[in-house]
């Protein structure tokens, strides 16, 4: 451990979380220096839904490099980009009606998200963005400026301009719907709120909680955007690719958004990798206006094209990850009921699920035991309360059993030695306005 | 060509000057899928100093995959980055004397200066941030407002705000030191310009034209920032990694900057990477306040864990890029009093020179033909007025006189058909001001 | 009118609904230079609460103009300062417990607001400040980006920055308490609201549309202000100098706000002037930080030490405004009942009333016929679409009913010529939702 | 003194260097409460060209008020709003063939600017500004990024946008004009100051230590901003109105300038009032989106135009002026050669001079020692290094002498004293660079 206490910097996270040194991974394992083995629930914050080193593209892209095809090609015309562009075409796209402009940015979300945000401010000639309570877009200043987390927010050094904030589907109350403040704001010619270019919004929030939007607020939003002439970006970095289910996560809710950006588990393999879909009219980027150095990363476009050709053929994939999202619903629901005195609550979509524990203390101490035992876990949230249930879509049912377990242990453990479970706070019942 | 058509973002650009597939590389070639080489003078824009597919690389590469080492692994850590940070420590920071603190950023040069700029601002606790005219540093709203160019500020679609420009060197002409200048307004408390957290500057700016400051006005500007306690930041993304000869570009001036950025050819094989070195005292980071999905992308450690290795052991890489430069430069003065009329001019520094061609318009001509004759060659500058000579610093020597041979030739072939050669402007004759 | 039309900007606004050369005024009427006389419901937007030209001032600034009192000193220590200091303190802060600092800023309403957001930053140390919909707070740079009039707002030619916006009370609905929303985001580390320096609020809002805030709804600001260390600034411009029937509209709440701004009906004769009022521990301003040539307008100094002696030392004044405000209250709600077809309401408190027409169109045709029958009255709210109530406060009750019978006969004649009064939209209701 | 130490803001700043409590003022002269006179040198910043309480106007402002002409009244047309725009109009611009729309601004400086500054970035559809080094142009938000002053800047609280600093007249050495650096950043599209709206200069910057633009210098500037499509703006708040000796302080450079803000001695008798010239082309302002309840102080309006008439009819005034400067020139020069040790500087034009005595503890001593000789006199510049010479332009031969008298008396008198006068540090000399 000795050179990363010396020379790497203060700013590591999850190296603090699970204090080991890892040499290999497959599937939803990853392996230590001396030969340990971990469960991986956490599966590189969504990036790995199809497992480490999964086998079939692994295979694919030894090939490629054996061959001395293409590493690095700046924004050239690639074979590999061909193919992987005729795949996403013809294996996504198409057979969801969906017409959509692809824009290579630099391989990784937020930079996905800064690019979004300028070509929707640009193409609409007005600077706000509207983003959500709990919203997390990235931490490059553009993109920050539409995350709601005040421990990255806080990191800017300058004050963030050019979003304004809503609350996010079930924010004021499950009996109102946001939509119509939205509404209501854009509206008013004197709310304030300037005319958004854009609303950018993620349909499960993963960092921000695991909150889930409904469908029909889902449906309301497009149809806010759609009255007020404003575009609609879904961030389906952390809930897209088939996390919820479908490949986009907003496939349910029937809405065709203006911009999807997308990344993490979009390469297969865990490789830097960031897309911009948008509207054919939305293409209005002049050469070269949003570039950068390693937006063709040819790896990645062999390894996503396996994932899309692998998984992505038909309905198998999906219906899988349908059926494990179940049982993890089930077995989530079963823990809360039995453990959490109450105050517990579970939340998620498909295989992107959620415990919240009300308190991050009590949540940290949850996932240290789960790693005593074996599985790395994490939590999220504005007080890192809810363990974030995030494991490869390709994981074995007895290993996904065997995961869940460990949870419910570690829950067990962990609140038998409670005194008491805090109850959330609800800001509007009569009581606390009159506090 | 159909699929890019159709699909692919009008975003595009070096594809636009290069319109073929391209489907291998390997050293200083590219070959299309038609089986046709181009000897690549780009190097994907600096990245692959080492060259395409370094051989000695992509062995450790394959077996690395081959044995199912860590791909994707957020922040943890693993053996791969162990071994890169010890190499880094031992071949590169030590035998300089530097002690730096690393942070992996996302693996972009942007997002690296991102973190550079951020930390500034959070240890110093000021905002303002000295950039200079024609620097490039990326295009993610932090990096956009230090970036020169107003075709990519355009696109930012809100108001760049957080820097204030000031000449780089030469910028005044050649009798103004333009450090004196930053230490008038920073010395004046009613300069309006606000004391700034640090300033970033390239050592040699690529993208603006090839220019390159003296070793003189680099020991001034840290002279001007240390006397008022502002910190030095040296963006090495394109100059860095051995291409003005030394690891660091500014080796040669003696000079300990507070803050470096590195990034394209620090991996090595062409693959995403990037990092923020920094003085101990500056690592005040909270844990995850900058984080990133794609921060630890283990292929890149381990290629450019070999790269060190291989090339900065000894000495002798970096001797043959001076003897290389100095065979350029000679070449490049040589074309330049030939055919350009008195009015071209060359520049430089190592193996990173330009022919000043004065007009965009005429540089375009000679890098269309220098392509149809297999050369990959762009331009930059504010008018694309620059011929940019970036070639693999491991070319052959054969091959760097064939690329010379094309260049010659494409100017002496355009130059012909020319009139006369515009000359530059000087802003400050007697003549201009009196207009 | 030749050398308006000739000379004059484009940007003027009350001299188009009033197209007249006026030369004399007396009370709560204007005359123009033909000699037709006018009825005053405008009344400088609320600057002549004690009418035009006021006789008991009128008599103390002349003899002070005649014996060459002081009448430009910058800030300079003067006589006229003095007295008016004293008679503030002893009149208006004592009796109500209330210690506050006074500083002299510019004579006009948004100077006095955008010093009140400076030193609020500056003593907290932090850049964000809430603001309301439908506030309005002046239309210099600091005080618009508070400012909710998209008119104004859109006018500034860059993006209005470091203001996050909340519904005002009532915005959300009957049910909702939207200071609970505000204590959610401010409670909620991850909601990208971030921590304020201050809240800024009118208790009712004027331009705006005459909304009243609620005793409830200010108390608990007060008290979420209070929770979360945010400082509380009452923008009492408009609604102050007893316009709402108490010197501070903010009386009635029993709340103590940190910071008070006062400008309009302060100078009494209607001369600029402006002040902000802080609590003692915020006066952390160094000498000269906030400057301005005319803040100290020594006239104004004078007419308002008249103001407060001849109005404020006694409850009589106070107790006529409420006489007055409950009959203006009992009239429109008359006129809304008779003539409103349901649609129509009131809304106001104190002196300060209005008539919601719903359509701004319909308050045009209005009040451009009660200025046809002699009565000078404006629109406010986001469309203009609410009729605003504003006599002097020293209205003779026989031209306050005078008034309020044109008011009516207007609104009778314009209603009976329209097909139907369009009705409010709803959009909190189920219905609205789901369109 | 007690109150103004109770309840008065720490901001405070004239009055701390005169701690005096004034009564009454004439011409040239101030009296305090106790009967003491003093020679006012100061005038109001510049707002007393006229002198205090000047007779003629006085006289036609007391008949005014008696016969109760319009005090307040918004933007309505009035009849002394009707006379002081023909008045303007005949005696100021037809003469000197200006064509100018006049808008009246809320009646201060900074909100003349800040009008100035909007209408500019709404015309061309761009935001930035390009404001000059040592300018000062007020303190609301929008005025103060054009401010370079560090003591005011720092108390936004946020940080500054929208303006991009050059270097004034001189502040590169005397080589060097600086609207050739204006003009190659505006030239070079890689330049990073982005193509501005506007840019502001004061043709003498007042608070910035009296420097004086040269008239080649405001032609070459007028000539850059013409060949780049940018307005130019005069700020002639502190040098106009006669104050260099024309009525416009830009006239002897024979330029047209595209906006004009005026204010201060505007109003003649010390009254709070503000406009801004522009050309016609320019007045695209939609109703009221600018606007202030004091916008229409008609007091200033009968006195502004008093001030016309009786000083700008004819030429003797500004002739008058021109003498009057002439001998303060001589004078100071005189005063600089005998004691400022070679150190001392004088610097300005018209009435409108200053002594720069290099070190600000030395030009406070000077001038405190004055005014215990009975002489109101300040400083200004980045470090209140320059005693600003700014009396009544009207000031009597025999006073103007007595205080000129008193200046060399008391910089002999603290001179005397010390041992060594500091010498101004130089940026530009080789040495310098060197260090």
């Amino acid at each position: 451990m000795k050179i990363f206490e010396e020379i790497e910097s203060e700013v590591q996270s999850y190296a603090r979380s699970f204090p080991r040194i890892f040499n290999k991974a497959q599937g939803e394992f990853l392996y230590d220096i001396e030969g340990n083995r971990y469960l991986d629930f956490l599966a590189g914050a969504g990036t790995l839904n199809y497992g480490h080193n999964n086998p079939y593209f692994k295979e694919k892209l030894l090939e490629y490099i054996y061959s001395d095809g293409i590493t690095h090609g700046l924004d050239l015309h690639t074979a590999a980009k061909q193919k992987f562009l005729e795949v996403l075409n013809e294996k996504i796209l198409k057979p969801r009606d969906l017409e959509y402009i692809v824009q290579f940015t630099g391989p990784t979300g937020t930079n996905a998200v800064e690019a979004a945000i300028k070509i929707a401010r640009n193409v609409k000639g007005r600077e706000n963005i509207v983003s959500f309570t709990n919203g997390f877009h990235g931490v490059t200043l553009g993109s920050l400026s539409a995350t709601g987390n005040s421990h990255h927010r806080g990191a800017a050094g300058v004050s963030l301009s050019g979003s304004s904030r809503m609350p996010y589907d079930g924010y004021l109350g499950d009996d109102i719907d946001t939509t119509a403040y939205l509404d209501k704001v854009l509206s008013d010619s004197s709310s304030g709120v300037d005319l958004p270019a854009a609303v950018i919004v993620e349909t499960v929030q993963g960092e921000g909680g695991i909150n889930v939007a409904s469908r029909d607020w889902l449906l309301n939003l497009a149809e806010v955007c759609k009255r007020h002439d404003v575009l609609l970006i879904i961030d389906d970095i952390q809930a897209g690719c088939g996390r919820t289910g479908t490949f986009f996560s907003f496939e349910d809710a029937g809405i065709y958004p203006d911009i999807v950006t997308l990344s993490k588990s979009l390469g297969g393999y865990g490789l830097p990798f960031a897309v911009v879909l948008m509207k054919p009219v939305l293409d209005q980027w002049k050469p070269g206006e949003h570039n950068g150095t390693f937006r063709g990363n040819n790896f990645a476009f062999v390894t996503a094209t396996e994932a899309i050709n692998y998984y992505w053929s038909d309905k198998k994939f999906s219906d899988e990850v349908g059926r494990k999202g179940k049982y993890i619903e089930q077995r989530l629901n079963r823990i809360v009921d039995l453990y959490g005195e109450g105050n517990f609550t579970t939340r998620g979509r498909g295989m992107f699920h959620g415990i919240n524990c009300v308190s991050g203390e009590l949540a940290g101490k949850i996932t240290k035991v789960a790693f005593a035992k074996g599985l790395i876990i994490e939590t999220s949230g504005a007080d890192d309360h809810v363990i974030k249930i995030l494991c490869p879509l390709i994981i074995k049912d007895e290993n996904l059993k065997l995961g869940l377990d460990i949870i419910e242990e570690s829950v067990k453990e962990i609140c038998a030695k409670e005194d008491s479970i805090p109850e959330e706070q609800d800001f509007f019942s009569p009581q606390v306005a009159a506090k």
